[in-house]
């Protein structure tokens, strides 16, 4: 990939498509990404080539820019980052049938192979190929990214456009949510950062009976009980567990979603979990955890779901309908919106106490 | 309870009740049992008095003959030991409608509490404050135990007493299967002790369309190809993981049945499982086990179960409907059957090599 | 059963059970019931003895008031009616254990076998040997009732008097909803009698997106909206299709609820329902349905789930849990009080247009 | 389309593409078709053009012959029809990735639309704007036939030609019993043609506990209880209720599977159905069916579900998986092969009494 440091400018909102862009790239192993004026990406006859206009910054971002074992086993530089974004269609391959030149779109940054037995029997979000945008292939940190028509979706016109640029990880609490099966139960949501605080919010449109959420985050903790949750514990409360059960009819949560990637987290909602209970599992722990399997899972006859991704496309409808009536109000989760120039402020903020979603916008 | 050495006589086959039994008692902390001659337990209005005929020994009896710490911990001297078995009703409660006496019967050895959320809601098999037979109260090394109406089971004529002194084991290997839903699908089992082996015999029966085994021991990796096994691997086979794949479509298998126990396998069984493939652990560890489960679980779309018990009673309508008509054969399952006396020779055979399941004659 | 015209006296709170009550007795074949003096039930040792505070009038009961065809075919008189209530314990057998005299509770009207595959497979709201008070055998308009321990349900503070009395309604209401498996999806309810509203507003609670109710009562139609539907439709509205299937995106509901009992709903319905939807009928047809099952039902992919009572006792455990913290308020559902002795006008009250649930109130 | 009376030659196994080749023709409303010389068909950049060698003969051609009302109001000759086949890939579009030359492959006759709700989530086999080859467009009687690559199965070489010819109405059958959940549970199968009996082998690989099937025609009886089935009844048998019963546990089977279409099939079927049971439908009524719902369905709890087609890919998986080792025999269930040419012996054929599945050899 040829580059060269990028010009301030966002392209035109019309008129002929420029032959460089503006891109956030990860250049070489190591920390930090460098913004920097790149090719316009190339696009087939079935892809759709998408203006990006607002994009959300991930922790996964961020575990690239500091190239963490995990991002330096799994990304290849150079590498345009960002997977999450909404934008303007601005031209479509010559088969393409089902999107315009023109029409705002998301799109579901897992490309899935499209021949394997998971993607022939309706599961593509856990195909064992995935290619992420932004990870396995050129992202939405930039001007415009190219992807498969059939990775493309239409915005209703009532969903705004920052809400639209996570539609990625609010697909994510979607997807827990709706897999853990909440309507008519109590709820234990371990872990409320943005994810998190769309799964309280989440689980309260769709039916959860109680909802209790656990964070070490005093911010994160009132934004929780905002959003739906009936109570909220930090972790090392000693009363927790009392609390917990009290507010569960004793038994304990009927669900527990685990949002936190913290081993500790996952023991102690699993211990908390009523015998026959559900636990969906989101939280992506660093290396191996060490589980009393016997006790927390054989014994108590639980249920565990992992949960990757989101499903294409019940999730993206499941989003649409639950936003588009304000039945879930994501402006609360999304703190702050940084100019796309000013992208080292967004990984700097992304540390800060009270930081929860930060949007790039690509056209201030 | 007072307890003399038992004599050497199985009670008269009908007759008046005697007041003492043999009786095989954990008499105190410690290795070892003893058979003594005990009182004939007292029974209440809605409970069944059995006159015990055959009874299945198990890894279980044998933890509590060597007091290892999970005995120790949950077993409470002195106790009548023992918690599968068949017999005939030997005396009936006057308000037992359902049983009537010379009947012949199995019994379901978890007595569930019946008040909770689990029990009333028709989950009792995993109700949080069960009392086991033989281990939180008087079990059935013993010529009779009483047990609530609700407990009993009539045993099909279809039924050969020794497979009805197994149910409680055959049990577990149903409920595993019958959860796991393998009609259609290719099925790893890993531990093919005897409940391995059973579940391998009903995942065939259930309509699985490949079955592969993995078990150190040649003797049992040979009896699950009889009964029903497509392949059998070591699981110390470096083309262990090449051959499993090839025979299960390159993706996996779809579901994983652990019933060995073994952090390893549960390990292993996982990392073979297909992205979206299910698993039903019924195996229990000493300890905890570590786990990678963002790897394992959560990114590959894994639902996890955990097998406790047998359904009470949708699992003992599937086992007689197995036996009856000898879908399921478990004859071969059966490689013991020793006279009560020789109690002791039970719990050494157990440790033989080739033995499967040794079921105790208290009639012999 | 030997009877007298009944006093007009509720029995007193407290003091000595007397041997006399008033009760609503159906004497014979033919219209008509009276409110006679009869002598206190029996209760057995695994029974309870409840003082009935309050009664909800079920349109079952106009039938056997009507004695109209089904009910001169199932009822035989002399017969207590009456089905719904809640009330205080008087007295318990002696081997009942969970229930104390004094506690408030209501009731699960349909006394299963406890033997068949049903009852012993978790499914005892479906026991195809059911026998129902105030139909089977004697019901609870009257000051007392007795029935087994298994069937009480211990009344959370929480819940006010009137509404227990309908948990029998209401429980239909919250199962058929559960069953639907709402949260998430477009619902259309047929039906907005009694229990057709109160399914709307547990279907909002439940997590529904969107609710479409559809009655020929605009009174009903209103409260409907009141209680959670987006939109609600008299079936003669020529433009309803069109409008339902714009509320629910053009595919047409998710889901439709049959409340009303109407062929020419359910047909109504099935057509609007999309590919792939789900039904659940708690409606009961006069007689035989003439459908076009192939394409409604067959080429559709619809799934048809038929509902009976309620279970036990998920349901009612969900529906403590849906009004102790008024996520359902079923004030808006009670229409009307009437005393007990004015019985009669119970009855005609319920064929007025305004009406939606009366309640019997035995202590006024 | 521009036609010809076709030649009696097949077209080349090698070599250059043929621009014409032999077809059947619905030429024009009213009974018959004709074999005809027409022109190869084009195919897109995104198609495979398939060389037809062997192809079902289904009711569904026979309705079309016979012109009977529902082709009148479906079919808009001019038209090739025939919707079942297997054959070699003659040539592929430019963009074709998944599927080469020379591979021996099958098809799924349903072309779905692949934008809707339906499409989306994973249910294409509902599509509501399903195109079906043979009926909407142009079939797969004749030499080629040309579909989207995403409709293309390469087949397994276990699988014999003859009976991958028949994937798509075997596909129904297992689809069938897929949904209807089959394993542990007992089976009734009302109408045993073709589909029947697959689903009575299928049941049984799939884990019936008991299958019973009931037809008219006791040569199909005979061939049910080959296939599996414990016993076959004809419906105007006096004893069948009873007999159903006795083979049940009394309570009736777990499990309809209606694959006869007959209005009096689908009530005896109901009726025996025990409470709580699940009925798959695949059987198409000629027009509404008067039913009683209420008793039926409603009052029993029972679970009815609408099966059409063939779940993409779900289906075509499981096919392959049965029969490539041999757990299905399809050999039984193809009564007859016969030549292309002599086409109208298959329609003659197929109303003959010992006819179960014709298949068209078009190599012959």
């Amino acid at each position: 990939m040829k580059t060269t440091t990028a010009s301030a400018l966002a392209p035109p909102a019309s008129g002929p498509l420029p032959t460089t862009m503006r891109a956030l790239v990860k250049e070489r192993a190591g920390p930090g990404m460098s913004l920097r004026e790149v090719p316009v990406p190339a696009y087939g006859p079935t892809d759709v080539l998408i203006r990006v206009r607002k994009a959300g910054v991930c922790g996964t971002d961020q575990h690239i820019w500091n190239w963490d074992p995990w991002a330096a086993s799994r990304v290849h530089p150079p590498r345009i980052i960002g997977h999450e974004f909404m934008g303007t269609v601005a031209a479509v391959g010559d088969l393409v049938k089902s999107v315009a030149v023109g029409e705002r779109v998301s799109g579901e940054g897992h490309i899935a192979d499209g021949t394997c037995l998971l993607c022939r029997t309706g599961q593509p979000h856990i195909c064992a190929n995935v290619k992420v945008i932004g990870v396995d292939r050129d992202g939405c940190f930039a001007d415009y990214i190219a992807m498969p028509e059939s990775n493309v979706w239409k915005l209703d016109a009532a969903v705004p456009d920052v809400w639209a640029a996570i539609f990625d990880p609010f697909g994510n609490a979607v997807h827990t949510v709706s897999e853990a099966h909440v309507s008519f139960k109590s709820v234990l949501i371990t872990g409320a950062g943005a994810i998190g605080l769309m799964a309280v919010a989440v689980a309260a449109a769709a039916g959860a009976s109680t909802i209790v959420a656990v964070d070490p985050n005093p911010h994160k903790r009132a934004l929780a009980k905002q959003l739906g949750a009936h109570a909220a514990f930090d972790p090392a409360d000693p009363d927790l567990r009392r609390a917990v059960l009290k507010l569960t009819g004793d038994a304990g949560p009927d669900v527990l979603l685990e949002m936190s990637g913290s081993a500790a987290a996952l023991e102690s909602g699993l211990s908390l979990l009523r015998h026959g209970g559900r636990a969906a599992l989101l939280g992506i722990s660093a290396g191996k955890v060490t589980l009393d399997v016997s006790e927390l899972i054989v014994l108590k006859g639980v249920t565990l779901v992992g949960i990757f991704g989101r499903k294409m496309w019940a999730t993206w409808y499941q989003m649409e309908a639950l936003v588009k009536d304000r039945r879930v109000d994501l402006a609360s989760i999304i703190s702050h919106v940084i100019p796309f120039e000013r992208f080292e402020e967004c990984f700097t903020t992304l540390k800060a106490h009270d930081a929860v979603k930060i949007v790039m916008d690509l056209e201030a």
